[in-house]
């Protein structure tokens, strides 16, 4: 038996999005099976026993004859699908290389883009706590920081590790191209709508829900 | 010529200490140049141009005959140091779960314990701003969340992915170790004192600075 995938997600999650669309671009099926995280559906004592301890959304699922395993953290994940696909480079460098711009993503993008997006578009300006509010500015500079680094990069370039697609600009297409959700002015960096534009018409490319 | 690698660090910082731990672990030579992040000397025209363009420590220079390559990205600097070592597990799952501790580290830990480290030992709890302060109890909820994560893994293994150590250990021990410097309780996970042990006697082992 092949292995089988089921990714545990909410769709309105870029984190899982990453993953599915890692799954498409590969041509690999993958179930899914959803959660409300916002009624607290990945906190419940079931999920933290048997899906992921750390109370978080997407799992990737991975099933064979033997054993049934599960990877949390979208980036590992998209690195389990991938493996030994032109998604990912062989070349010692160009393999660090990504790797960089995927903790880059996690790091510097992700906790301010996406977490913009989440607090504006699904939470709502009038529901988030105070503490929330005082780290609007904060994450607000931090994401346009995060923006312009990929701007930059994509000045000379196809993808940001050179003239092919790899897992670095599926994990950072994810949040990047719904950012005006946000609230980021995607027109103030000229370079990325030109590659989302390539990565929208990858081969099995297939949008976020 | 063999590759030549200069980090450029600060040397109080846990993200530069786990290039130096995976280069000591490894008996790979390693030249250092200082920065003063407090003074900025990580923002300035020069850095920015010639070294990283987010303006951040550390960055790995891979120095050989023909070119001089800046490597950004703590973890990704890790990963090119340790290619083809036993540092790096070759089972596709286990690399998947190795990096996921990675991404974990950045996303769940970092954030948080090394944050708070910062802001209570090096800039001060009397010089934060009324921003910082108003985050600290979501960073001590959010960072002893992270630890705990940590030690229910380590309930019943040596080293975060098993019997060996991996970069996973090397990227959660920088901060861990130091966890106190930031106001959390180690003895409150009893399975992490023995870790650090563990890692603290490895052959070739350095401690911070």
């Amino acid at each position: 038996m092949a292995e089988q995938f089921t990714l545990h997600e909410d769709p309105r999650s870029g984190n899982c999005y990453k993953i599915k669309l890692t799954a498409a671009l590969l041509g690999l099926p993958l179930a899914t099976r959803q959660y409300d995280i916002m009624k607290g559906e990945t906190r419940t004592p079931e999920f933290l026993a048997n899906i992921n301890a750390n109370g978080r959304i997407p799992v990737l699922e991975i099933r064979d004859r033997e054993s049934a395993r599960f990877l949390p953290e979208s980036n590992a994940a998209c690195w389990y699908l991938a493996s030994d696909s032109d998604l990912i480079p062989q070349d010692r460098y160009a393999q660090a290389d990504m790797l960089r711009w995927m903790f880059f993503e996690q790091y510097n993008h992700e906790p301010n883009v996406a977490t913009l997006r989440f607090w504006l578009t699904f939470v709502g300006k009038a529901n988030l706590s105070e503490q929330q509010n005082a780290q609007i500015m904060a994450k607000r500079i931090a994401g346009c920081d995060a923006l312009s680094v990929m701007n930059v990069e994509l000045e000379d370039r196809r993808f940001l590790c050179g003239d092919k697609v790899t897992l670095a600009d599926i994990a950072l297409f994810a949040y990047t191209h719904v950012a005006d959700e946000g609230g980021f002015h995607l027109s103030d960096y000229p370079n990325i709508a030109p590659w989302i534009e390539r990565i929208c018409s990858l081969p099995r490319f297939v949008p976020m829900q």
